[in-house]
């Protein structure tokens, strides 16, 4: 039993370790040596966990489409609309691009060209991004004739941006930056008064504060 | 001269074919025999012109940024606004990625943590976008107290995700897409009554479908 948790330990240290690597160098230049060398493992050690890199990158990604995912399903429980789990979601995505290094580099691998095994966070983030907005239109969220599909494209593109900046200047991952783009965007998508309008992005804020 | 001919012409095939394997593999991947190869010039040829796989990057991003700022300058020379100098050259970007190698290339390296003498094309490229949000201020095209730095802001993360979108769907390199999200920024940017944020986008997409 000793055993069995040591190796869970092993494990999960080698896949912090492996993001942290990869989110550094990229996934094609990320090497095994430094993993193990950064988890504190021997290689052998490593090699017994994941048997090859690509292995490695998998279990990255699989981690941090469930941290994702997650994430994702407590804002739209816990928020009274559509729109609102929306802006939580993405002030928490790039939060969580900030303090952890797994959902960031799992995110990253899904859209490296270098990683081909990837399982698709990109892709089921874009969908839930899609979904969301078309709750939002169902519950009379949105200003009539709002492509969900056009701001759906602008959210993704415009976390995807975030997250690549964010790895050259850390600012970009602020809850400031977040709100400022919502600030640009959401007069055109949401019919409400402006009063709302404003909690809903003070919503997204305070939530982005406490994690 | 003939001879300094043919010198400029294999340097220009090993610049492009630099450009399409990087495009394709990331830079950290990209192998110098691939892009020989692909360029259809021998090692030692590839060797001569460019020592290392650094200074064909290099070459790259120096090729791509001369590209971009030889657009933008077009852009604010031919347009009668800040604003939609703007917005054509966001167009003419996605369009540059979608049929350059070169100009894709170079911006996609300016953003790679794997690539690191990188000269900053992305860099240029916010502060030029600020630059012309604060001259559209001065010139009174933005509704009073919007943050030209927020707005900068979001149009340099849309325009990065789009361009590592656009890597795996070329969809999100389209006039359309681009269109759609000035659609939804332009409003709580430009003071402008409706007739003229639709012409200013219709510039851009005529723009676009010019070059």
């Amino acid at each position: 039993m000793v055993k069995q948790v040591r190796a869970a330990f092993t494990r999960q240290a080698l896949v912090r370790a492996a993001a942290e690597v990869f989110a550094d160098n990229g996934y094609a230049r990320a090497s095994l040596p430094a993993i193990s060398r950064r988890a504190g493992v021997s290689a052998g050690a490593l090699h017994f966990h994941f048997p090859s890199k690509d292995e490695l990158a998998g279990e990255v990604e699989r981690a941090a489409t469930h941290a994702v995912t997650e994430m994702t399903r407590h804002c739209r429980r816990t928020r009274g609309s559509a729109l609102s789990a929306l802006i939580a979601a993405t002030h928490q995505l790039v939060g969580a691009f900030a303090a952890d290094p797994v959902t960031w580099a799992g995110f990253r691998l899904s859209g490296d060209p270098a990683w081909r095994d990837r399982a698709g966070l990109l892709d089921w983030w874009h969908t839930w991004v899609h979904d969301m907005l078309r709750q939002a239109r169902d519950e009379g969220e949105l200003t009539d004739g709002v492509s969900t599909e056009g701001a759906a494209a602008a959210v993704v593109a415009a976390t995807v941006g975030f997250e690549v900046l964010g790895s050259r200047d850390r600012e970009w991952l602020s809850t400031e930056r977040m709100t400022q783009f919502w600030t640009f965007l959401l007069p055109s998508l949401a019919g409400a008064p402006e009063e709302d309008l404003t909690r809903m992005l003070s919503y997204g804020m305070a939530e982005a504060a406490r994690t």
